[in-house]
């Protein structure tokens, strides 16, 4: 069985605390993409960490998109070993609602042997590990086993709109030949896994006029199209009473799992009602006649992410309200165009729009889903790095969740992938209260450290 | 026909601009019953108002209630003359959406003969009316023609919850011969209006309940039953395509209007397309195969008056949240049972509800419709009143607004009830920018004065 090279190991392990209080540092910086008011906390983030690739000896700089800016830095001088592109990102989900925080969600805080905070794990602590890991080779060896580039982005969390055209734009800055990502968590604390399927993401934003403004309901309730009811019944046409998408050509592309996958995600220990109650409901829903991993990986899904209208405050206020609004997203797998999909939708609910409102759809989002293959000797040497790290030999899984990224590496520069994550489920992950177990965090940096020792020895371009 | 006394109109004239002064202090006083943190303010204007009922030479005091306090006055001076009470609400709606209002709410500001603010019309000004009114046979006579009660409550906003006990336990203070209302609007400008109908009106609030905490899209959408998405099918659920509610049993009591109302009806100058034009809407919607004006006043309706759960904010956050919860009134007619329909629509809502959320509903209200008699010798009073003070005869309407007292006087003192109101249908109660016009208001004032002596002029117990 391959170990982690003792010196590194044992760097690693001399570390843990600094490497603690750097992920409360990056932390504490609320480098939130989504909020136009945190923009200058998302610049000073990417800046900060550009910085301290400088401090680890890579050649780094602040790369400019059309929006929130890259951070990259290389280390270029193992000649005739493979190059590696480190990709994660920065940015993190809006902390609200932040009254369900049992600790200020930008103060990193450790409880239990976690450490909770927004982007603990998702994704600022696992981009981490590789610092530390990178920090652990030089610090020990003077020099890395392999070529790397990093690149830490910072528009993951609103979809990356941007990252596509800066691959073009900065070309051969992700020229590479593989790509290594640690933004997905294993199966169960005692599972270590690599990921080989992401589901892609497209998005919508409803909106409902009615009259110019709030009416009185006596006056005009039965007369007036009220906007929310209109939406209500919008929302509520988009899915069959089997838990199915009724949106016709939704599900072009979408293939059947086979009867090999089938095996391997009944061989997973997942215990429906144990989730069910974990996450706090009576069973777990969903489309009719499908196991619950298949339709968390292997099924796309139509999710309603907010909605709002008319008056929300206390006691009662008899309106027809001016209008209402809901926010929508879906997850796409196997060869669901997402232009095509975006359309579909957007067609259907202008369809479905009664008389005596307005219906207003924006659409968003182009990640496809991406399912990568396992052939790549990156694929076992990640393996063996994990099972070094982990003490236990990973399997393979799926990941419900969507990193666009994934889908422009796999378009544009057609490389391999390895999805090498290790937060762990009940993470919280654009939730309140996320958290980063340190025992994933310490053993993901040894995962790391020792998986460029196995990339550096296999051949270049392979 | 009948005319305003020339004293009391010329004293009603000159004190045109401080009816205005005193209508603008009034409104200063933001007295949102729906709102706990005003309870001061509601407090506040309820003690203003008894003060100025002493000053206008009545017995005055706070009548404590349950809830917020009543305003009463009462001067009882005419032996042999008829007993009025005159009821009115100094509460007012929430003034929400701020930011749509053009001068601050709770500050009248007159533009174009017309006063803005919250409560201008609703019901500050129309209670104005009689406190001027009073003033001007008081101050010109030195007496009133009738024995007069003033009711000023401070929850009819919020559905009245106190009043019914208030009358119990106040019951010798409210009794009377009549009860006079200003508090409904006529029917257009041109069209003096006696309405002698009012819709019931009964309220529920449901929250529908997921995960115990907002979850990733990506990792569960697909497995977890959506809130919003449940809530959506719920509402959709509420009506069938023709708009009729389609709850077992809500029509119960409903009766259908004569030939002869639809007459009346089909009388009056009512142009849909033109009222759907200045509403900003396409056209007006609702029941099939029933005129807007029978929609209006004659049938029950189910209204979603606010709705809010999931993410609200700036870009997207993909999550299955954890709850959502909407906010909904029924206007009821004929003879509907409030507490019958509350338990029916509940009923409704927890049989339909999906597995894996839970459902709370939580319901309120107990207004019946009230459908007034035309043959009580004071509507024939009001009547000339309303000929004198606007110059033509009113002609008969109903009105699609709840007002719980009414259903309780009726009920409870078994009272002829007279709806005088002269407010105007555009005057956007409960909306951004409520207005009350100055000429409805001063020939209201007028009216009013005139109407004393009308009923006056009545037997006792008449």
């Amino acid at each position: 069985m391959t170990t982690v090279d003792p010196q590194l190991s044992a760097y690693c392990d001399a570390h843990r605390e600094a490497y603690l209080e750097e992920l409360k540092a990056w932390i504490a910086i609320p480098s939130v993409s989504a909020d136009p008011a945190r923009a200058p906390d998302v610049r000073a983030c990417c800046e900060r960490l550009v910085e301290r690739l400088g401090e680890l000896g890579m050649q780094a700089e602040v790369l400019e998109t059309e929006g929130h800016p890259i951070a990259y830095g290389q280390w270029l001088d193992a000649p005739g070993k493979p190059t590696v592109m480190i990709y994660g990102h920065y940015d993190v989900q809006p902390a609200d609602p932040l009254e369900l925080w049992e600790s200020p969600p930008f103060e990193g805080t450790v409880r239990d042997g976690k450490i909770f905070g927004r982007g603990a794990v998702d994704d600022k602590g696992q981009v981490l590990m590789h610092l530390a890991a990178i920090e652990a080779h030089m610090r020990t060896r003077g020099r890395l086993p392999i070529n790397v580039k990093v690149v830490v982005e910072g528009e993951e969390e609103i979809g990356s709109p941007s990252f596509a055209a800066a691959l073009e734009r900065y070309r051969e800055k992700f020229d590479a030949d593989v790509v290594v990502i640690s933004d997905t968590a294993v199966f169960a604390e005692d599972t270590p896994s690599l990921t080989t399927s992401v589901r892609g993401l497209v998005t919508w934003e409803v909106a409902v006029h009615g009259p110019s403004e709030d009416l009185h309901s006596g006056y005009y309730g039965g007369v007036i199209r009220n906007p929310i009811e209109a939406l209500a019944r919008i929302l509520a046409g988009l899915k069959d009473d089997a838990g199915r998408v009724a949106v016709p050509g939704f599900y072009e592309g979408v293939e059947e799992i086979t009867p090999l996958q089938m095996v391997e995600l009944r061989s997973l220990d997942f215990d429906e009602a144990a989730e069910a109650k974990s996450l706090g409901v009576s069973e777990l829903s969903g489309e009719r006649g499908r196991i619950a991993l298949e339709r968390m990986w292997f099924r796309p899904t139509l999710e309603i992410n907010g909605i709002w209208g008319g008056y929300q405050g206390p006691g009662s206020k008899t309106i027809v309200p001016s209008w209402a609004k809901a926010k929508l997203t879906a997850r796409l797998v196997g060869a669901q165009d997402p232009l095509r999909v975006r359309e579909l939708v957007k067609a259907h609910i202008l369809a479905g729009a009664p008389s005596g409102v307005r219906i207003a759809v924006e659409d968003g989002g182009d990640a496809p889903a991406v399912v990568m293959g396992r052939e790549h000797p990156a694929v076992a040497a990640a393996s063996r790095a994990m099972e070094a790290g982990f003490g236990k030999k990973p399997v393979y899984i799926g990941t419900g969740g969507s990193i666009k990224p994934v889908a422009d590496f796999d378009r544009t520069l057609k490389l391999p992938q390895v999805m090498i994550g290790v937060g762990l489920p009940d993470d919280r992950i654009h939730a309140p209260n996320e958290k980063f177990s340190l025992s994933q965090f310490y053993a993901g940096i040894a995962t790391m450290a020792c998986l460029y020792d196995e990339l550096g020895a296999l051949a270049p371009g392979s």
